[in-house]
C-alpha cells in the first residue's frame, strides 16, 4: 500500500521503509520550537531530568513572539526564564525583541524549516511548514521538552485527506478563504488527526504566502498536520531563505485518502467566519450588515508581506472609519522593515491604522487590541472561538487582509469590491 | 507687589485684578483633559449630576493613550466608557487608536493649547504645556469631572521659583538633561505647590521640545507648574498648530521668587536619574558600569520628533547590542509620520529595536516592556520609582534619548561620545 506524502517524511525520519496509519513510531526531528508561553513549561520539565543537557543547540528555535515587548511582570519573567535557558545552553536560534518576529512567519523567513523536515513546536499553528514541504505539527510542552532532550518525539503515523485545487484564485481571493471555504465544507474537527494533503495544478497558482497561510490553519479543522507538494516555487523560496539541505518527498500514486476534496479555485469568493468558530463560514455576499468596532490585520496567519501588500492596496489614500480602530501588525522585523520600505507602512499610518511591533497580541487576548463587552472585531488571525480576544459576549469574524482592509474602511464587514468599486 | 508669569494668567482667568501666593481662586478653564485611566472615574462622577452636561464639548480633550490599543479586557471597557461618553456629548477632541497619540505630545500638535491657557488635566504631567507660556497642571479625576461640567477649577496660587537659565546646551546634552539636573539639586519636593519659572538669556537657545520636556517634569520636583516666556519659537510653534487665539503674559519686574537659581546650560553634562527617585542623579561620567536590559525611548517627556532623531543618529549604522530590547515609541501618530518619511523608523528597524504603535506603555508598567526581577531600564521617560516599569526589584534609570541610544547599543549605560567616538 502507497504512503502519503507525510507518510514519507515520517517513514524516513523513522528509519523505516514504511509506515502506515495508526502505527506508533520515533522520529527523528530536525527542529524543536517553543515560544514565551511554552517554553517556560518544558523548561520546568527539563529541570527534572538529571541531565537537561538539550540534543542539538543547532536544532531548537526559542522565539520570544506571544506577549513581548513584555506585556506585564509574569510574560517578563517568562521571557527570563527563556532568555537564560538559550544562554545557559547556548542555543543558537533564539529570538527576542527587535530581532524576531511571530515564530511561523519567523522560522520560514529565517531558513530553519525546509522540505523533508520533521518539526514539533509548542504551539498548535507549527503546522504552518507544511507549505514547505515538511511536516511539522504542534505538540504540548512536555513533548517539547522531551524533543529538545531527546531530538526525537513519538506519532501516530496520521492518515489523511486529500485536497485536489483546480484553476487560479480570482481577485480579492486568497488563501485565507481557500482555507476558511475548506474549515466551512469540513468543520472543526473534519481531518481531526489526519493529514490535510493539497494537490493539483491550482497548487502552481498559489503564492508560498497562500501556502503558509493555507497550512497554518489546517488545525483548525483538526488536521495533525497540512502539507503541500515541493514545486518550483517552493525551491525558489529555500534558495532564498535556507542553506540547509532539503529533501523532497512525493505521495505514492497508490496511497490511500480517508477522503479527496476537488475545489475549483476560480469559483471561491471572499470568506468570512462568523462567530465563534472557524467553521461557521459565509461567502461576502451573504455577511449582511455587521457593524465593526476594530479590524486587525496580521498574525501567524496573515501577517507576510503579501499580506499588507493586499491590505495597503485597498486603503492607499483612504481613511479609516471613525469608529474603527484598526491595528496592523507584521509579523516579524524583516517583514516591518520591507513594508516600511515599499511604502505600506506609510499608508496605513496615513489612513488611520496603528502599527504595532511584531506580536501575537490581541490573536490570543493577549495585547494590542482586547475586545470590550459586545465590541466586534475583524481579523485575519486564525482562531473566532468565544471570548478568544477579550469579553467573552465580543465577537471575531475572520477574513483575509484584503476583507478586513476593506472593513475597517467601512466599518462594516465588505468586500474589498465595494471599496475599489 | 508684582506677579510671576504664572500668576498674571491665574488673575486674568479668575477675573481679578491681582493675585498673590496662597490665595484661593476659581479660574475660567480654557481646556479640560483626561485619558483613558483617570477619564472613566470623572465620568462615574458626572453620572452623579442631576445635569451631566459638558460646559463646552469644544474645551474638553479626552485622549486614549495609556493602555492602548487595549491591553486587557479592563483597559477596552475604559475605553468604551470614554468613547460612549464622548459621542453622547459630541466631544470635538476624542482621540482613539490610530488618530491619537500621547495626550501632552498631542494637544500641543493638535494645537488645542496656546499661551495664556488655563488647562486642567487628569493627569500629573499636564503641566508640559507651560512650554507654550500656559498655565497648565495636573488634577484628580474629581476635578477633571467638576471641570467638565463647570469650565472652573479651584486653585491655590502658587508661589514660584525662577531658573534663570544662560548659555547654550553642548553636543549631546538637551532639556532633560536640564530638568534632571534641576531635579537633583532642589529635589523632588524642592518646588511642591510651586510655579517653576524658566528665564534668562539661555532660553533662546532651547528648542520647543526642549522647554516641553523641560515643563513635563515640574511636577517631578513637586511643583505645580512649569512655565517659560514666550519668545519668537513659541509663537512660530503656535503659528504652525494653533488657530486658537492667544495672550502673551510676563512676569512683573518686581515679582518676588521663593528661590532663585542660574544655570548656566553650557556646563550641563548628560545626567542620569539612579534608582528609585528622579532626583538621583549623576552625570554620564559618574555612572560607573550598569549593565543594562532594555532601553526605552518615548514617552510624553522624549517622544517627539527631536528626540527620535536624536536617538536615530546616534543609532544609524550600529546594532542594539545582543542582550538589550531596545523600545522606541513615538508619541505620536503624526511623530511616526514624521519619523518614518525622515526615515528614523527605517534607522531603528534596522538597528534592532522595535519601533511601538503611539502609547504612555511601560512608562507607567502598563505593558510593551515591562520588567522582570532585578532587570535594568534605561528610558527617557520621567519615573523611576520603585516598581514603576514592572517587578519590584526592577531598576529605571532616567537619562535623554541621546544616552538611552547610546546605552541600548553597548548594553550599559553610556556618553553617546563613547559610541561616536
Amino acid at each position: 500500500m502507497g504512503m502519503t506524502m507525510t507518510q514519507k517524511i515520517l517513514a524516513q525520519a523513522a528509519g523505516l521503509p514504511e509506515v502506515h496509519a495508526g502505527q506508533l513510531i520515533e522520529a527523528n526531528l530536525d527542529l524543536v520550537l517553543g515560544n514565551d508561553i511554552t517554553s517556560p513549561v518544558a523548561i520546568g520539565e527539563m529541570d527534572h531530568l538529571k541531565d537537561d543537557r538539550v540534543f542539538d543547540k543547532d536544532k531548537i528555535a526559542l522565539v520570544m513572539d506571544h506577549f513581548i515587548p513584555n506585556k506585564d511582570i509574569k510574560s517578563a519573567e517568562h521571557c527570563k526564564c527563556v532568555r537564560e535557558f538559550a544562554i545557559r545552553h547556548e542555543i543558537s536560534h533564539y529570538y527576542d525583541v527587535g530581532k524576531m518576529g511571530i515564530e511561523h512567519a519567523l522560522l520560514p523567513e529565517q531558513g530553519l524549516v525546509t522540505a523533508g523536515d520533521v518539526v514539533i513546536g509548542a504551539d498548535s499553528h507549527t503546522c504552518t511548514y507544511g507549505a514547505l514541504g515538511a511536516f511539522s505539527t504542534g505538540v504540548g510542552s512536555t513533548d517539547m521538552a522531551a524533543g529538545m532532550a531527546s531530538g526525537k518525539a513519538w506519532f501516530k503515523v496520521p492518515s489523511a485527506l486529500r485536497f485536489n485545487l483546480t484553476g487560479k484564485l480570482p481577485k480579492y481571493v486568497s488563501g485565507k478563504d481557500v482555507i476558511l471555504h475548506i474549515i466551512g465544507m469540513i468543520g472543526v474537527d473534519g481531518a481531526r488527526y489526519k493529514s490535510m494533503e493539497f494537490v493539483g495544478d491550482g497548487v502552481a497558482n498559489l503564492s508560498m504566502d497562500d501556502r503558509f497561510t493555507i497550512c497554518n490553519m489546517a488545525i483548525e479543522a483538526g488536521g495533525k498536520n497540512g502539507i503541500f507538494p515541493v514545486d518550483d516555487k517552493t525551491l525558489a523560496y529555500i534558495g532564498e531563505h535556507s542553506g540547509k539541505p532539503y529533501q523532497v518527498y512525493e505521495a505514492d500514486p497508490d496511497a490511500v485518502y480517508d477522503e479527496e476534496y476537488t475545489i475549483d479555485l476560480s469559483l471561491l469568493r471572499p470568506t468570512v467566519s462568523f462567530p465563534h468558530l472557524p467553521s461557521n463560514t459565509k461567502t461576502i455576499d451573504k455577511v449582511g450588515d455587521i457593524r465593526i468596532d476594530q479590524s486587525v490585520i496580521g498574525s501567524c496567519t496573515n501577517g507576510r508581506l503579501s499580506d499588507l501588500r493586499a491590505a495597503a492596496a485597498i486603503m492607499k489614500g483612504r481613511k479609516v472609519a471613525d469608529h474603527v480602530r484598526c491595528i496592523v501588525i507584521p509579523a516579524t522585523q524583516q517583514i516591518y522593515l520591507d513594508a516600511l520600505r515599499e511604502g505600506l507602512i506609510e499608508t496605513f499610518i496615513e489612513s488611520g491604522a496603528v502599527v504595532s511591533t511584531p506580536t501575537c497580541g490581541p490573536c490570543l487576548g493577549g495585547y494590542m487590541g482586547i475586545l470590550a463587552s459586545k465590541e466586534r472585531c475583524i481579523s485575519t488571525t486564525n482562531r473566532n472561538f468565544v471570548g478568544r480576544m477579550g469579553a467573552v459576549d465580543s465577537e471575531i469574524y475572520l477574513a483575509s487582509p484584503a476583507v478586513a482592509a476593506a472593513s475597517a474602511l467601512t466599518g462594516k464587514i465588505s468586500s474589498p469590491e465595494e471599496v475599489e468599486g
